[in-house]
């Protein structure tokens, strides 16, 4: 896609020999747009995209290996240090350079030593380096996770490309999900934030691996200023349908790489009083540790379900309550029905299981993705050792 | 303990030849008091405690390997059903048998086979079978759980005396807290309640496996109707002092046999603006899947706790913010600190690991109680198969 290049380098941050710190840089100032961890000890690089994300962005330094989360007054000078520095290489604004850090918690960055890499980065920019990008932000991911959708308007064919790393804060004394998206449709900013919002409420905040929320979480999204903007609700419209479709698409990747997952759980919530209950009990289900080690073990354990149902808050009737995993039906209206060990088999051993809660109680509906919880997943969170 | 007699049979209701149908009766009416899960899908058992409580209670029924909930009507009816056949058979008022049920979601007990086992029930009553009912009530718990406290007052000695089993909803498609008490100290009904809510919330709300709250989580503490109740401020004192030790007890007992735990963690967090905020932050400490593993390893990952402190809600400030591991302070007002590996590993190899965290806001605090998560809790919960 024309209008962004990237670059990346083996800094030497936390491990020698990988990949750790990169660039994406902007041919033309743009809007930025950014959604961030709700975590109250959000790192050093969240509070300074969101003191900067407002102005005309040209350019995004992205790390792994050390997540720059509490570690303090030294921790955001460090940042601001390297934006800086990177701003002045570029000849860009001071206030025109974010970043974006994943990795270990409570360890200064190692600033110095990454300023001596900022020649290097500016002077291996190049638009064919955009797959550098998912690689520099691995931590514990198997794959790589990137991604692009195109799209027509009246203005012509556009595009958004993303990379993305790490679902809920599920790597060893990693912090992180981010999510780093580049598109050459220009967009105004206020637009750019109310659709990047929207998509990512459908798709990034509906994933979970281990229900927690790391200090570092960031969806940022660049696009070109421009006198023109798109402007038709077609055109909008167009894009923010690519938008959803590329984040679902990584969310997905993100949710099939969670640490040790062996199975994808798509939890879908029909029949809620309102779309909130519907999230409630989604979000209930898809953290609930009982239900995951459950479907680890291929167990058609509804009980389970029901559990996690009636602890979410919503409202429910248990005489209206049904339950479903796959074409299995458990729970109808509240009567258990007798499925055969066949058919229960055939369910539970796919590697993508449907669970279906209907509440019949009004149209609220929600999707969340989640994963089963292995001995893999104990193993990768236990045996690390700090 | 006078003023109590127990009874237990082998009545076959989901497996053979273990004690799962028990029974607790009281020489004269009780005041009864009872905490009772938040869960919106409680089970049948504990909706026909709910009604019954206020009035005099003379016996309580209670079953083990099946939990009637989401039983639908059928399954309040059997419950309804057999605590009156009880109390037919006791002579007593319909409304003066409770019922508590553990086990398993989604069956119906077999209501006219447990019937059959009432005169049997009856029969065998003896003050000397209190053991028998914490072994009624186990399902994965390895050990039964059961003490007693005396205490002084103006008006003699008294006992209070209870068996529990299961933390959490921690059995494989099981649900489960139970606290069953007795006391041969009168105090009115009112009183009791308050005081047991009192005890509860600082004991059994307190404690966590795996965060999950089950259908059935009841406590019952039943105490004599008497002309002359404990009323002297030090007598009431002297109870309440007494039940928390009982439950704090039985509370430590049901953690340390936590499915699959290794390690006692004491959760302890002060300096909170206030009270809540400091249960809200021990609370999401104590339920981080990762802050378990990462225990489970022995790996001293404050960060972890530090990104559940951020996302419990409640409010924090980097830079006041201290975090220890038993006498390892790794975090001082937003500062890391560099701890040798031999002192680290003193502490993260022990059995019980206190974790504190300071706030340095106010004066809120509040202590948790948790495990940590092992191979052996995902091996219990995924391997079983309903």
């Amino acid at each position: 896609m024309p209008g962004f290049k990237y670059s990346a380098v083996k800094c030497g941050i936390r491990y020698e020999d990988r990949l750790d710190y990169g660039l994406i840089a902007a041919d033309v100032p743009c809007n930025a747009a950014g959604v961030f961890t709700q975590n109250a000890l959000a790192a050093a690089p969240v509070r300074m995209c969101r003191e900067k994300i407002t102005r005309p962005v040209r350019a995004l330094l992205l790390n792994s290996t050390n997540a720059n989360a509490c570690t303090g007054r030294t921790g955001y000078n460090n940042a601001k240090f390297l934006a800086e520095d990177m701003a002045e290489r570029l000849g860009v604004n001071e206030s025109a350079v974010l970043m974006c850090s994943t990795g270990v918690i409570g360890v200064q960055l190692p600033a110095e030593k990454m300023a001596e890499s900022h020649n290097a980065l500016v002077s291996s920019l190049a638009s064919g380096n955009g797959e550098l990008i998912s690689r520099t932000i691995m931590t514990t991911d198997t794959a790589p996770k990137q991604g692009a959708v195109s799209f027509e308007t009246s203005a012509g064919t556009f595009t958004i490309a993303g990379a993305a790393k790490g679902s809920g804060m599920i790597a060893p004394n990693m912090a992180t999900l981010l999510a780093l998206l580049v598109t050459n449709a220009p967009l105004e900013r206020e637009r750019l934030q109310n659709i990047l919002e929207w998509a990512a409420d459908e798709t990034l905040n509906k994933i979970s691996v281990d229900g927690d929320t790391s200090t570092n979480d960031s969806a940022i999204l660049l696009s070109p200023v421009s006198a023109e903007p798109l402007s038709e609700p077609a055109d909008i419209n167009a894009f923010a349908e690519a938008l959803l479709a590329l984040l679902s698409d990584l969310s997905e990747q993100l949710v099939r790489d969670g640490e040790g997952a062996t199975k994808l759980i798509r939890v879908h919530v029909k029949g809620a009083k309102d779309k909130n209950d519907a999230v409630l009990m989604a979000k209930s289900i898809s953290g609930s540790v009982l239900v995951k080690t459950a479907f680890f073990g291929e167990d058609p354990n509804w009980g389970r379900i029901a559990m996690a149902v009636g602890n979410s808050g919503a409202e429910v009737l248990e005489d209206c309550l049904s339950i479903s995993f796959g074409d299995c039906n458990f729970l109808d209206h509240g009567r258990p029905n007798q499925i055969s060990q066949e058919r229960i088999k055939a369910v539970m051993s796919q590697k993508d299981i449907t669970v279906t809660v209907d509440c019949d109680l009004g149209d609220g509906e929600a999707v969340f993705l989640t994963t089963d919880l292995s001995y893999e997943y104990v193993k990768i969170n236990a045996e690390y050792t700090t």
